[in-house]
């Protein structure tokens, strides 16, 4: 098909389809003429990817080409997801705001207990561990930092959530088709686990506000957070 | 203290604090000369706050001034929790791509019917219904939707996690504070359970590796996606 119509097929505008030509995130089409190429099937797949990442995912172009990368080079489902996911990790510590250094040993030392208590077989040189022990340091700086032992209920709710992601990414042969899925399940689906939080969020907090207006003997739990308002 | 100070004791540029303050994120200190202003601890604190929001939450800066508004304008906990909430929702939705119209109605009803069966007491009318739904659009547009009971296994965790979320937020009598911690809870905290998550991805991928390598009879579950390599 021509730029036009794989314009039309993925929704991407055509000036945004020659800058990824350009920034080589797509591969080039078959040339048909001076000026013009032919895309495929292919094409249209690879560039509904590079949308979702840039935009849903809210990747740079840099770190979209990493991920792109990682997928080209898979040669086994394992191979896959660890590349993917590291590659992902980036921009996530590239985020982080490197704090005043006093608190990192701490921070440090809470990670390194955190994974031992758990057994979770990650080396201390995951990009993950860099990234926790950044978001530990700064929740530290503002005093908000996690009660003995709710860091390790939610890691133990962020295993059975890693199940599940790993469940989806399984089950298909091609290495690539794997890398695309895994890519898929870590970086796009993250954002629509944030979203389920924040409404089941939304849920809780109105039903305290509808235990509070009719007193305690309505249905809804109230919870410990109910008796704040005066 | 001075200016200086509130830079050493907060770790963020004299620059920076200086274009907090032309942007109303930060309010301005007690005047003691006709160049210099004393800030207090409350600017320290505030200032930690607008740090995470910007670098680790990644909110830009008028998101930033919407979430303090937020919880200035507090009076209870639950309408900070909830202002909190919709405040962080709009840089979400924002991120997420526009696709092609024809798919809205089946995530839409997707939507509709998970909040349904999970007996969630949340408006249409929410953000995160509208962010949620173009995820999942956009999922459809990838062929990555959902199987049928993922969405529900992924929102029930969700629902525990938001319930550990509530109970960190509560307790706190102070509106103000409370909306404070609410945002360092639902913004801040959030990419610290995205990276617990992506360590339990690790540590799932590398059993799984170590249960290829030894054969069947390693302590390790295989998994459905252990038999992929080739």
């Amino acid at each position: 098909m021509k730029i036009s119509e794989l314009s039309r097929a993925t929704g991407v505008p055509v000036a945004s389809i020659k800058y990824f030509l350009r920034q080589g995130l797509l591969p080039a089409g078959r040339a048909t003429a001076a000026t013009q190429a032919a895309y495929g099937e292919g094409h249209a797949q690879r560039l509904r990817l590079i949308k979702a990442l840039t935009t849903l995912a809210g990747l740079s172009i840099a770190a979209t080409r990493d991920v792109l990368g990682a997928i080209d080079q898979a040669h086994s489902s394992e191979g896959a997801l660890g590349a993917v996911s590291y590659a992902l990790a980036v921009p996530v510590a590239a985020r982080q705001a490197a704090g005043p250094e006093e608190e990192e040993g701490e921070a440090g030392a809470e990670v390194a207990e955190l994974i031992a208590a758990l057994d979770w077989q990650v080396p201390d040189t995951s990009p993950h561990v860099a990234g926790l022990t950044a978001a530990l340091k700064a929740l530290r700086g503002l005093d908000a930092q996690y009660a003995p032992g709710e860091l390790a209920a939610y890691a133990r709710l962020a295993e059975s959530v890693a199940r599940l992601d790993l469940e989806r990414a399984a089950g298909l042969e091609d290495p690539v088709a794997l890398a695309e899925r895994a890519v898929v399940v870590l970086a796009i689906c993250a954002p629509v686990f944030e979203l389920l939080r924040h409404l089941a969020q939304e849920d809780q907090v109105r039903r305290r506000v509808a235990a509070d207006r009719s007193g305690a003997g309505s249905g809804a739990e109230p919870g410990p957070g109910s008796a704040v308002p005066r």
